[in-house]
């Protein structure tokens, strides 16, 4: 009987431009780690939390780690004593898929830890509560990507139905993150309520071919249908240098470049390992220069989604 | 030298229910024949109008096939008289892509009298034109499939950026016209000038999902993922029956039935000819106990668009 199990969950960016609250994809760096060990005793707790600066609750109910750790228990009716260790390195707030990278590398860990009981659709249920807990609603655009990897449809989520994409080969992904934070809330606030039905029928033309460039590894399409006509410029309007860092990005050679699930991060997406570090070069030297500090990764998408990392 | 050629170009299907302005198919049956004939002298002259009950104008300028030949002529600087005859197999203001049938099967034939001088996208874009003439707007949801045949999504109208979806080989269409009319002009401004954005993303959910049912070759996908939130429900209101036909078709077996264009034709989509035949019959039931006279049509979808059928 395994004692312990450790899993990697990544960043994911939802959204995707064009694609408000139906698209998500998992880069592979950064990621949240959660390890999570038997004890003899009963109940779920929350041991040790680093890199939230000690902002996450330690009650397991009140952090999305632990409470899709119980939830798991519930689901399997366990009365297992289980310790959870979680090593954050996705900022809070970051619009990187920050409450779902804690809650699917806990997931990923504790079915593990029981031999794998629950399908991954069970686990995407349990990861989507968690959003509720997290963000008042339960999203499947983070959760989704960070556990099955690639780039991924939400065509509804109640109940779930997700579709995965393939993902051309050579397609990379620049993940600037600056050290400002949006409140997804806020981020959902300055919606508008309404549509004009002129501008939705562009941004569906977009989502559409979106799905079309992916299949037909069609990186310019790809690039061109990503564009958003109607979230980006308002929440834009959070992010400082929005306008600046994007055309830094596109100046680069990035296909395409909007705001990461509600922000702050900004996701820039290229044909190359060389252009996503140089468009990761340019976008840095900007915020630098408004004296934001940043974090940047340059990745391909990754299509494993979260890992099992260590187990004794 | 070519003296006479006689094209044909198809019925096609516009919105294909999720995808309003976006999306358009063709079909097998019926479509419109177009007779263009080099005559000795100057001017488009329009010979005879068969099947229209003498309702289309004989001015090749206010006809969509005269005024395609009209545009294609002056962009190959010809002044060659042409005598036209036009047989419309479709009804006027139906649904199925009457007008943009016309001016296809007119540009297929005058480009094929000339030697096929111009390239399918510049026939696109006088097609598109032509539409304007017809309806208002130079949309290319009907031009597009009836002129390349097939699945098309229309990205941008202005310029016009279409893109072929591949087909499920097993994918049928019936197709039914019930004898009452709807203007185009009608069926848009009962649609709302804004839609709640939550409905939005519904829509672009499926947009997205129906164009990764076709690569997958998932009937059922496209089957769902055609649902219309936003455009079914207030055409239907001009459609007597609607609900009703709707009903049978799904009862018989379709994967999908809504509004082709802007009504009042039915599509249903299908996995197999038979279904498609049984879809037909029950359809045509409804509105024959209606006491509305109605044709009903059943192919494949059309993946070749307009062709030449006579030349000499």
């Amino acid at each position: 009987m395994k004692k312990t199990v450790t899993a990697f969950a990544p960043a994911t960016v939802a959204n995707v431009g064009c694609g408000f609250d139906i698209f998500g994809f998992a880069v592979a760096e950064p990621g949240d780690i959660v390890r999570v060990t038997r004890y003899d005793g009963h109940g779920v707790r929350i041991t040790a939390i680093s890199g939230d600066e000690g902002r996450l609750s330690q009650n397991a109910a009140e952090n999305t780690a632990g409470f899709a750790v119980l939830r798991f228990l519930e689901e399997i009716q366990s009365d297992q004593g289980i310790e959870i260790h979680l090593t954050k390195q996705l900022p809070l707030s970051s619009g990187m898929g920050s409450s779902a990278a804690s809650s699917v590398a806990a997931l990923k860990a504790i079915n593990h830890l029981f031999e794998n009981p629950q399908p991954k659709r069970k686990l995407l249920e349990i990861g989507m509560a968690a959003e509720a807990l997290a963000c008042g609603s339960p999203h499947a655009d983070n959760v989704a990507p960070a556990l099955y990897g690639g780039f991924i449809l939400i065509r509804e989520n109640n109940p779930p139905e997700i579709i995965r994409l393939p993902v051309p080969e050579n397609l990379h992904c620049t993940l600037i993150h600056p050290d400002i934070e949006i409140k997804t809330q806020d981020a959902r606030n300055i919606l508008p309520a309404t549509v004009p039905l002129k501008t939705a029928v562009r941004q569906w033309a977009n989502t559409a071919a979106l799905v079309a460039g992916l299949y037909r590894k069609d990186l310019d399409l790809i690039g061109r249908s990503s564009t958003d006509h109607l979230v980006e410029s308002r929440r834009a309007t959070l992010i400082p240098g929005f306008d600046e860092v994007k055309q830094a990005a596109l100046d680069s050679g990035a296909l395409a470049c909007s705001i990461s699930g509600s922000g702050p991060a900004l996701f820039a997406l290229s044909a190359s390992l060389k252009t996503a570090r140089k468009i990761a070069l340019e976008m840095g030297k900007i915020y630098t220069r408004h004296s934001i500090s940043n974090q940047v990764y340059v990745s391909k998408i990754n299509c494993t989604g979260a890992r099992i990392i260590h187990e004794e």
